[in-house]
């Protein structure tokens, strides 16, 4: 198995190219970049003891598989081509989150050039038969992630969902900016885009496309991971308890959702693929729960990997089942 | 004017020493400590530049002022005296923040003493007039402070009313203990009683004591601040303009709050007593806001001086007008 | 193979576990505490998904091979039974580290029970071929694991060496106290044992014993990580360069050592057993250089496994070749 | 008193409008900036809450006297027009550092266009007669400031000195950069610039031009702070106590300089005009101390408006004796 990396220099690149050094069935990598190629890979991600450079994009056409980690609007440019080719791929940016372009047009601004190619939306807990049988797998954003498998089982149950996210500064890439420079997000919290970010559409389109889902998020400063908090309404009045147990019994046999009475924190689920689903309470008409998944992992380059493994009939854990490192 | 402290060894204590140090009306400070009596101060407070130590706790019955800032269930043991020796108070714990006392006991656990002694509940720019005329001020929790700033101008627009606040350690005391040991809560955000924090029924009583306010409060890794993020429904359509202007004319004449449309964050009211409030948004019938405050001033030490000099007579910004350290 | 843990609960235990449950040729592990038996694993860390509790100490004698993570002066009443049933051990604590065991009687303050049983100081890249033998390997400390490895192969160069390091917080343990409690230590930095840190009788023992090097440790408010930077003054003129080389040639076989002429920073080596060596240069006649490891696994549980690994003839980095996650 | 800044949108810049906010004899401040002409001053230093845009450079010569916050290469440019119409400066810049502007010119890559101007350095504690009558003082840098200050009264007593010093991030100025981005930076320790940063000339120079002083700066992840360790080979056996005594004597009368057995530490003296030294330890011949400052105020501004004060004869704590918020 060759496996390209189309835009291997950004964080979620590093992620792809960390854990596939550690899967059993990819015996080759091509790790390629516009921006940096020639360039020896360890001096960009110097948690990686390769001595490899980064190859031109073209590589990735000879590729069995191919990531494309690009901007949003670059997949859209290449994956035509690959799929043309017979080349499976998933692709982590928002390209083809959205069987709707003209949804994608309006929030991300940018005139979708292929709305006719198809992509399955690729959280395998939900969607894992269509992800199977598809050539093209949209990977799902990171807040998405987090608040879709914490509300899915359950959303029926609210007259009205509010997520409250948190997230680590890593979910805002590796380039640089103001609100990411260390002085300005240390020791703060800030809240940003607080009603209409875009994965505020990802969410209520997989969660059934209603209007009573709020989503607001807030960056804080730690690197990895995001914490969401629901807060729900309920229509009729159910116990917390049985809440837990719906979900429970809706994953019970995933490999990395873990549902429990412990209330999920960030740090457990550093730098593995799980979610930690918990902390279900009621009071009055009111339901707080929460997950926590590693941002770069679960919420980005972990569930796709996780995603190849089940478009290509692998073990779906394969490269994925290491333990989070807390502290 | 001679200020005692009782109980100055803790973080709010040594927040009202660095503060009175600067205050033009105070000309001896007498800080006090049952456990560290004749220990150094600088060797608790080390940023505290002072050859003295910590004196007995009778001490304070010597002052024309006392800050009370022991662990819940102390002050009720020695403000009463105090009072009647003439010298007026404002205790920092949670003894006189209920004029029912009966859920005071349910809430901490904790026998009231004197359940006939009056206090004023300290939010200066909700209760001025009756700070201004009280023997005994209730200093507020710190969340409180936030969410009750936050919604009280336009607590009635609204059929339900959702804190989710972000605490930093410092909120836990100087004590150590599993959950603020720095390698559990560093890189991770720790959501903990997620219902009924005890911190919910000051919230509600002073917003009306209705059944719909709901509060969940949340660890994060930084020192210093709390985030409160509003999520509320709206009774009948109301613009998020017009809510910020009703907020905004609220506190017109107020020192210490600044309301505006930025969206607030922690950073910038680090070491301050002011409270930045804004980021009002609307989407369907939810509106989002929030605050800024640091816990340790405007949500404990800074407030109480605040009150003080309120109860006293002084100019109200008095030792409290410094500008945040931002970064 | 059935491989067992005395003193599973601290954090050095946890990253044993998490190695372990990765290691092809181990099928089962037996984490055993005094404090914590019966326990669910999964409530101590947290980022370990086994449905799984704390074994009886007594649990170990039945292993194949056993760590003992246990605080000084536990080891030395455990492991000569373990030894004695032919059970080979890595002591991951400080009791047999010296063979002179009045040193360490003196530096610990802790009779030594047991003089006469035989040690290898466990680093692999220097004393490989005594380890393979060995019944009983004294894992080295954190500290003296990045000085060691950066200094070993040039020390002859040098009149004095002066070891200045820098650690994360995890390296104190798992235990809450005033100096680990978050508001203390993060946004600070902290010297302690500033010339006689234990440590340093480790140091000067595995570089010849010298009087002339030196040693202090720095607290820094990170999870994990060691940066150790080496001032050094040259005995005769040497280029930076030649000295780079050299440390190179000695490593240049070494699964876990690279070195370059990139200066080593801690977060590259976050989660895995690397130790990245560079940055020397020279100035006058002193020259500086750095290394870098996590302090849990190439400074403590890491390190420990490889010691296993070559103690059983398996390959030396089975479980321990993940890269690490940066950022 | 109308002061000046000019380049007023920095670190350096906002901490200047900080403290001289509060300061009693300046009664108007015009803060300019080239770039950001007109922006309100909130919306870049976040923490000032004053109603107020920043202005044209050209308002500084309407000023008493004016501090030049501009990168290197800028002052040099502005400040002899501003001498000519006699207003007294202080440059936070490079620029009038080095009186041999031989030095400066190979150093800083910049051609000096000013070499005759002659200019004070100005650490307080060492040259108060000189700086009193100067109508010009060069601000010292941060890591300059911490290590002259520890070693001025000893440094005769040693053969080498080395200071391994660690900075927070806000030392790298308000510009984002790849080496700043938080999730770089974050969680790891980062050595730079390792014999041959440009401070150590100004380090050498105040230290009597030996070449057997030595310097290597740390990035660590902390905003604010310099911790200094100097490592230092004694001449003569001398006690550590006998140095710490001889530094004590020498600083008896500073406002601003605390020496003491305790062992500095950065988060004592976050906010403050402190310096903090102390620690001092022998073994051997070799001597251990620190120095701990916050490097925007001692380190930069604090330090700049000490020396206004001077300059103009005011007390020279004025604006500048607020205790550090600790924790």
């Amino acid at each position: 198995m060759k496996v390209g990396i189309i835009g291997a220099t950004g964080y979620t690149g590093g992620e792809l190219l960390r854990i596939l050094l550690k899967h059993r069935k990819v015996s080759e990598i091509v790790p390629s970049s516009r921006r940096l190629e020639g360039k020896r890979i360890s001096s960009v991600h110097r948690s990686i003891n390769l001595d490899m450079t980064f190859k031109s994009v073209k590589c990735a056409s000879d590729c069995d598989f191919v990531f494309t980690a690009t901007p949003n609007g670059v997949a859209m440019k290449i994956v035509p081509e690959l799929l043309e080719c017979g080349i499976k791929c998933v692709d982590l940016s928002a390209d083809f989150r959205f069987k709707e372009t003209s949804i994608y047009e309006r929030v991300y601004g940018i005139k979708h050039l292929c709305p006719d190619i198809e992509a399955v939306y690729g959280i395998p807990e939900i969607r894992r038969e269509e992800i199977r049988d598809s050539q093209l797998v949209a990977n799902p954003g990171c807040y998405p992630t987090g608040a879709i498998l914490l509300a899915f089982p359950i959303v029926d149950l609210f007259t009205t969902v509010i997520f409250d996210s948190k997230s680590g500064v890593s979910g805002a890439g590796a380039e640089p900016s103001k609100n990411t420079h260390f002085p300005e997000i240390n020791e703060s919290i800030r809240p940003y885009k607080v009603t209409l970010h875009r994965h505020l559409f990802e969410i209520r389109k997989e969660l059934g496309d209603r209007k009573n889902i709020f989503f607001t998020p807030h960056m804080v400063p730690i690197t990895r991971g995001i914490l969401t908090t629901m807060h729900a309404i309920l229509k009729n009045d159910v116990d917390a308890e049985d809440i837990r147990r719906k979900v429970e019994r809706f994953y019970s046999d995933e490999l990395f959702v873990r549902v429990s009475e412990d209330i999920p924190e960030v740090g457990a689920v550093r730098g593995s693929n799980m979610v930690h689903i918990g902390g279900f309470e009621k009071e009055g008409k009111r339901v707080v729960g929460f997950s926590a998944i590693d941002n770069l992992v679960k919420g980005a380059s972990g569930q796709a990997i996780q995603n190849m493994n089940i478009m290509l009939g692998f073990y779906e854990g394969e490269g994925l089942t290491t333990h989070g490192t807390f502290p």
